[in-house]
């Protein structure tokens, strides 16, 4: 999460609470927020900024433990405004030369919309009249008058937009009018004093025309929106910390509805969805900056200014220049004309899409203006995944009724269904269905199984729907409050929209967009060219394609960690080969016994002797023998390792519970038991475990029943050697699972050596076969020095090394408190889905230090799944492991991140700039 | 275990491997063995000792890897054997003027009886001529020939005992003599000669009669023994390594058997057995040492020798007060008269029961040999626990069959039951029954819980058998293989008994032993002194009594770390309390809603609004207080520390498996389901966890059902100000289990704070409540500096910070793979009986040491299992705990063990001489 670390060691000394503009620049986004660090840097750049000043975060965070304005701080505005007041010749709260100001939130990270802003701070029906005076424009002072009151009521005194809007329109009509831009001046100012009459109601109080009250009840209510729900909402969908707090800025008001020659915008240096060269923008005239957001007015595009004000036009694209220039980045831009004169009231780097995130990287190179290596740090590997999944054709513009939470990515087209058995018995008949559902639960598993997509109304990322989905590689869009499902009655709507069971609807799991009918579904071209089956030396590539081969090369060539893949086939092998692996880190021998195959381990469990238990070992070892020949023919030349047998033997049986169940029934029914059911019965109950994770799993399988862990190393040796014959190298890694002392790895390790050296001696070849430990016991990480002499190599498995450390058995805390936990903020994201830096990485931390000091040349790796996260990922390199495994569909993922990690870290050190 | 650490790093640089005797001293126990270095000493000290040497048990752990005699030992053996010779004056192999040499075992820990020892090595017919004809006694040379045969058959060649025995019996038989004392020296001649044909038929090869060839295979037979299989079970038993390896002592052979003023005899300073002064010993004149031992000829006392050969005796009297003045111990010392003069073969401080520790230490005090704290260090803890016990009167010399393994202490009579349901049927009928299996498992429960006592044949401290009835506290002696188990025909043979169903038999807990018959049992004076029902300065005491009272006084003195008990109800606590606790370390509230209140947590799950629940805590409520107020009560004016509840919900309710078998039954039998039996079913479902010990438990039910915690924070809270309101001072710390991460524990913290102010508010009161964490999962001990920023104090879980470390579920592992891990020596000893100092005791000291970096004076107890374990108590000492928390009944182990550890780091710091 974004500056939420668990360890966050409290206490603030709070020194100056308020700065000018003069005084900030962009590095102090933490203090002054985005908004205001920006505003700082342009007033230093010396574009034209309306004068200001802004309240600092600390204040905010002050305000939030002690919710009263303290005295000094009020002190500090009232010096800064009487600063503004002489730098603007005007007076705030005077009735001859009135200073207005507007009043805005802006945190560290950018919330666009979600908290509040008050603009024409300082007004009243005395300061109307007096601008009505001194510009002679009555339209323009009471079209400000009634935007104060309304704005003011709404965000500081909370009377409700539904009453706020009745009286509006019910006034508008009476009038005969569209809408308020069609109000003369005197029915604005009878629109103003209806909607103060209102405010009065509410509050059971005169309305405030002291501007300094005003003031300070705006300040209060945009520290308050910084809790406000939406907000709570946003910064949990995008893991920002609850405690950064909002700054205030506070700037004198430049009016874009003084007159025709007056109007207000916002534009992007370069298309933010798709990453073409140009300007894009919006413009409205004789309006104000809340009627562009609002929508109430259609806006022209930006052309619509070099018609009507080239002067502006020319002077705005300079800037505009000047500010990518100057941030190297494109750049997203708000400004105001006021009578011909244009001023810019706020500029950031823009947000955009995956695509556009690659061809703006590039394009700047090639504009000289950053280098390739910066433009490496432009992009991420989520950028990556997105472009990845096959992906909707949006060119024909669906209708984007609303947007979740993109819970698990891939695109999704179907017929609604909100039963999920409905859902099921559809999907047999063959159609394509989209169960949806407030959230689901395991009872939804058949229906979610069947479906092509899964959307829900309530949940994040960690939710049942988003797990499971995630899990299976289903598409799925959770947590869409915009949409209220109605199961029983089987709709849902989504503001205006009614969508009925059998209506069809598409998904996009990557954005969380929630489309109405069927949205065309196109290959992704990107994933073409990672798999190697399109490249741009060969092939004509889209321009995305091209970015993207241009920065894999730049993050291949830094890159220090090496990246494998977790692949238990020889598909999977194939599959990881092609997108670049450097080798397997984890293949999982137990995958190869489930399936048909999951009667052999029953069969070895059921065996009454020795013999019995041969026959079974013989069968497994030609499978295994099997399966290994084809991933090591796959991977010839790269290393692979092999993980023994993992899991309890008993989640190869049946459940304890299914078992007693169907017995109990057959005795009431009077219907014989068979012998193996009874045998099957007894054998289950004695392996059963209260806590299987912890128990007789991993290398205590090895120990107690040795054959079973001789078997998969003869297979394994004597597949490596036929491979070898076969003419093609094999480099094979034995690993041992769950370790926990060095006694047992020792003792295990001598027995697999044993068996090693007799096969390849019995088949007359010579080869080396590495053996190493998997470090996921608390234990192994703290004395992972004395594992280290008896270990060719490490792999952190760091999924149960979470789970031991937090003790969180994912299973259960994901189903039970982790979603709380989460929404709490008591832990700021999955420590399954990202690894935990403070715990979990101090343990890996820990344990590459112990095990280098005793052997310095160690190879560290990660098979966790945490090996295919960005953060996790950055981590990793930093901890100075040799290399990450995740699964094959991570790899590019990986290998950018890696790339990326590198570079970061030569930075952060010093030893180069970019 | 004793010298068995998990992280060895081997190595050994080997050096010399054999010294004579003038070379040692008694520090050398590593490297020459306990003998050795003991006949080194004496050497030394001028007592007259015959001349030998001693090779290294570096040697022997050489020879174990490599099981050959190198040539560089066997040079040194050749020239040791050669100044043997010059010193004697005798010759090694000689026909003329032969030498004979003993080959004694001899490890670091004394193994009695375990490893082997070959007499008369350089003996043969031509040797045993030549002694008749130099010392003119034939019985006594035909006697040394057919005793060295016989042993070195037995020991080196491996002829089975029975054979011997046959050979012997058949021919004493056939002399008409009742026994081989009795015999001729020419009848001794011809048995010789016998035995040799029976090793020749065995061996396949001519008796080796040359000395040197009769040396090296002695050699090889006692390293070899050490390996033996009842060694292998002595040192599993006694916690010793299998790495150390044995020494090998060569040492001129002196002659018990000589003629009439010759003779042999074992003897003792002190009384080993109730640590009486004056002398006690046997003597068997005309012997060797192995007649003592064997105990075919009935010994004499040693006033014996007072009289047949009394400058002998006054020499030995003189030769053990100075033994004993030197050792400034008991010592038990093994000597040999041949022709009138005295030989010490071997001495070291003796073995004695846990009632002569306790005088002997004090005598040794009182005699001006020892400090008051050095006769602490002479003393433990486990001593303390076998006084404590009710116990068997074994005044009366009960027929004791055999020895098993000291399971569970506790003395227990009854008759044999082998049914484990007839134990339970024949308890109901008030029958008192000893439970007798091979081995126990789950199966057996019924009849355990009835039984007064459990004996198995298999098995040892860690087997079901052994957690089960240690966890009831009911005696149990396990890994009784002297004892043959016939459950089918219901008897158990044990040698020449055979014991049926339904006969008495007396089991002792504490010490392994099985008698036949009932012995009466006593109750323990030792635990009415620690109860404080009897006092010395008050009352007649017996002298163990008083010897423990002086020696607990010295503990309570040196000690630094207090020790607490573990109480649930007010009667734990009142028991504590009378102990000497000061204070409560852990009251699990769960406790609290076991029995009959069950069904509270059932309705609390099952309730179906905010309404219904609030009636259940309501209840809840006042049950707690009532039990809050009892143990505060007790405790007043000591600090008591509850825990808040810890266990998942759902081990308060039926089993999954159970209730779906039982609603399938009544569904096959077409019975109603009813609507209770359907709700409770799906809330089972809903809160089944795969791994319940990583699940919902703990700080996490407080997270996500707050009023629970609130509930019992406010119970708490109105307890302790009704108690203070009583005039009783309450000192209360409140625990919060299985905290992860600070803001877990900041958050938790807040609500408890808040409810604590609120109650305090309401009843106008005003204390000071404690709130502490429990230290164990190993996030919280990695983070614990973080944690201790919102943590009054700490408290290690040592019981789940081990599974979690080990990643070892208690009930599994001891169950599936534990005990063969034991075997195995993959680890030293169960983990969850003593600490696990190099896993578990690493982060134990980390979480101190990071707690400390923030908080210095922040108190850190250990409430978990171990804290009533020496070794581990031992550990806590050094990490600088501040107390220790245990079951009522150890806490004077554990105040005598914590004051023993403060000493032996006091020593071990070089801070004080005692």
């Amino acid at each position: 999460m974004k500056e939420m670390s668990d360890g966050a060691f409290q206490g603030s000394s709070v020194a100056r609470l308020v700065f000018p503009f003069s005084e900030g620049d962009r590095t102090k986004t933490e203090l002054l927020g985005g908004k205001g660090a920006n505003l700082a840097e342009m007033v230093g750049l010396g574009i034209p900024v309306p004068d200001g000043f802004t309240i600092t975060t600390d204040a905010c965070r002050e305000f939030l433990r002690n919710p009263v304005l303290s005295a000094s701080l009020i002190d500090e505005i009232l010096a800064a405004i009487e600063q503004l007041e002489k730098n603007t010749g005007k007076k705030f709260g005077s009735d001859t030369n009135p200073l207005l100001v507007s009043v805005r939130s802006g945190a560290k990270f950018s919330m666009p919309g979600m908290m509040e802003t008050v603009l024409n701070v300082g007004m009243s029906e005395t300061v109307a009249q007096s601008l009505e005076r001194i510009t002679g424009d009555s339209r323009f002072a009471w079209d400000s008058y009634r935007r104060f009151i309304e704005m003011f009521s709404k965000t500081v005194v909370g009377v409700s937009t539904e009453e706020l809007h009745h009286v509006t329109s019910e006034f508008v009509a009476k009038t005969g009018k569209r809408n308020t831009a069609e109000l003369e001046s005197d029915e604005l100012r009878v629109l103003g004093q209806k909607h103060r009459s209102l405010v009065e109601s509410v509050l059971g109080s005169p309305f405030p025309d002291d501007a300094f009250t005003q003031l300070k009840m705006s300040v209060i209510a945009v520290f308050r929106s910084w809790n406000s729900e939406r907000a709570q909402i946003y910064r949990k969908r995008e893991r920002i910390s609850s405690d950064l707090g909002t700054a205030v800025n506070i700037q004198a008001m430049v009016f874009g509805n003084f007159g025709d020659d007056s109007g207000t915008g916002v534009c992007f240096t370069r298309n933010p969805s798709t990453g073409e060269g140009g300007h894009y923008g919006d413009y409205l005239p004789r309006a104000q900056g809340e009627d562009v957001v609002a929508g109430i007015r259609n806006t022209f595009q930006l052309d619509y200014l070099a018609k009507t004000d080239e002067l502006s036009y020319n002077h705005l694209l300079r800037i505009m220049k000047q500010l990518e220039d100057h941030y190297k980045d494109m750049c997203d831009i708000e400004f105001t004309i006021e009578s011909g004169k244009l001023w810019i009231l706020q500029t950031r780097v823009g947000k955009r899409t995956a695509e556009a995130a690659f061809r703006i990287a590039t394009q700047l190179v090639d504009e000289g203006l950053i280098t390739l290596d910066q433009a490496l740090l432009r992009v991420n590997g989520e950028h990556l995944v997105q472009l990845m999944f096959p992906q909707f054709d949006l060119s024909q513009k669906p209708a984007e009724i609303t947007r979740g939470i993109a819970a698990s990515p891939g695109a999704a087209v179907g017929k609604v269904v909100f039963d999920p058995y409905e859902a099921a018995n559809r999907a047999l008949e063959g159609e394509h269905v989209i169960l949806v559902r407030r959230e689901t639960n395991p009872d939804d598993l058949p229906g979610m199984v069947a479906a092509k997509g899964i959307l829900t109304s309530r949940g994040g990322k960690t939710s049942h729907a988003a797990v499971v989905a995630r899990g299976m590689g289903r598409p799925a869009v959770c947590g869409a409050d915009g949409i209220e499902v109605n199961v029983a009655e089987k709709f849902f709507t989504c503001g205006s929209y009614v969508v009925r069971d059998g209506d069809l609807i598409s998904i996009d799991g990557a954005t969380g967009a929630v489309y109405l009918g069927e949205v065309p579904v196109v290959a992704s071209s990107v994933t073409n060219y990672l798999l190697g089956n399109i490249h741009p030396d060969r092939d004509a590539v889209s321009p995305v394609v091209a970015s993207i081969h241009r920065l894999m090369v730049e993050a291949d060539g830094h890159r220090r960690l090496k990246v494998r893949a977790n692949a238990d086939t020889p598909e999977d092998a194939a599959l990881a080969r092609k997108m670049g692996v450097e080798g397997i880190g984890l293949t999982r021998t137990e995958h190869m016994f489930l399936g048909e195959r999951r009667t052999l381990v029953e069969r070895l469990v059921l065996a009454h002797d020795a013999q019995a238990r041969d026959v079974v070992l013989a069968e497994m070892e030609s499978l295994q023998f099997d399966d290994f020949v084809g991933i090591l023919t796959e991977m010839s030349g790269l290393p692979v390792t092999i993980r023994l047998l993992d899991p309890p033997l008993h989640e190869f049986l049946s459940s304890i519970t299914d078992l007693s169940v169907e017995v109990a029934r057959q005795e009431e029914r009077g219907e014989a038991v068979s012998d193996h059911q009874r045998l099957l019965l007894k054998e289950v109950m004695r392996l059963h475990e209260s806590n299987p994770m912890m128990g007789f799993r991993g290398v205590r399988l090895g120990v107690i029943i040795p054959e079973l862990y001789r078997m998969q190393v003869r297979a394994l040796t004597r597949a490596a050697i036929a491979v070898e014959r076969s003419g093609k190298p094999a480099l094979v890694e034995v690993m041992i699972p769950l370790v926990a002392s060095q006694r047992e790895l020792l003792h295990i390790r001598s027995g697999l050596e044993d068996e090693i050296r007799l096969t390849l001696t019995l088949n007359n070849f010579d080869m080396e076969i590495k053996i190493g430990s998997m470090i996921e016991t608390p234990r192994a990480a703290i004395t992972a020095d004395r594992l280290s002499l008896y270990s060719d190599f490490f792999s952190f498995g760091t999924n149960d090394l979470t789970q031991l450390t937090w003790a969180f058995s994912r299973d259960d805390v994901e189903a039970s408190f982790l979603p709380r936990y989460i929404d709490l903020e008591l832990i700021p994201f999955s420590p399954f889905e990202s690894l935990d830096i403070d715990g979990v990485g101090l343990m890996v931390t820990m344990a590459c230090e112990r095990a280098r000091e005793v052997k310095p040349d160690i190879s560290l790796g990660v098979c966790g799944e945490h090996g295919g996260d960005p953060a996790s990922i950055d981590f990793f390199h930093r901890a100075g492991l040799s290399y990450v495994s995740c699964s094959p569909f991570r790899v590019p993922v990986a290998r950018l991140e890696a790339g990326r990690a590198a570079l970061a870290d030569r930075i952060h050190a010093g030893a180069s700039t970019i």
